[in-house]
């Protein structure tokens, strides 16, 4: 079915986290994001530019919600997660010295075919983090399909 | 420790589907979303705006990579998770009338606090999909710590 509707953007990427306190010091202190609300063993919620970062934790967001004016659905999932942020060539450079500096070990730094970099490093839930040149996909876009 | 680098944005916000043929009808068709790459049983990559949205199966990216030129490191989670996609007033009654015909269940449709509007559905996968109005976060923030 086709549709002329289609998502103007991405409001809120979400990760997974038990520990909630190692998420607001990583994503906090050591990314330098922005901390819009903590609600406490449930989620930890993140600015990055246009778009909200929402760590949640699993244990309490498959919970129903107990609230009848907010009914937000549960969810919660496990295992290794992926998200990427947008980084300038010389950011990616800062941030990978940067981290370095915090004791975070970079997985893999390498150029895609098409020349943009990305580097890998983990979150301490264990998320695969990836910075990358937003060239990777808004100059020149891959249509294989 | 502090750090004057922040992420500017989301470039990849990432959800987790065994069946990609379903994520594909489903983001590409009924969510109307420009399908960027399709990489057999592993991924279907979607745009959302400035943001990328890939969809993988954890069953595949669970595996080491097998080019030395392409390291990228493993991942894959299971289980319900959660994006949520921009939409306007007037597309929210879009997106519910669109969806309702689609035969697609609206799970959940409120009010927040701060007046957005925000309804939820399940993608093929059972991850939970919100649309909500970009005021949610992005004009009044919410500062509870």
């Amino acid at each position: 079915m086709s549709t002329t509707l289609t998502p103007s953007g991405v409001l809120e990427a979400s990760l997974y986290a038990t520990d909630l306190n190692k998420a607001e010091e990583f994503y906090g202190e050591i990314l330098g994001m922005k901390k819009i609300a903590r609600i406490g063993e449930r989620h930890v919620f993140f600015r990055a530019g246009s778009t909200m970062l929402l760590v949640f934790n699993p244990m309490e967001t498959r919970k129903p919600s107990g609230n009848p004016d907010l009914p937000v659905p549960s969810h919660g999932s496990v295992g290794q997660s992926h998200i990427c942020f947008s980084a300038t060539a010389e950011e990616l450079d800062a941030w990978s010295g940067h981290l370095t500096e915090c004791g975070i070990k970079i997985e893999a730094d390498f150029l895609w075919p098409n020349g943009a970099r990305s580097i890998y490093l983990r979150d301490p839930a264990d998320n695969s983090v990836e910075f990358a040149e937003r060239r990777l996909w808004f100059d020149q876009e891959i249509t294989s399909s």
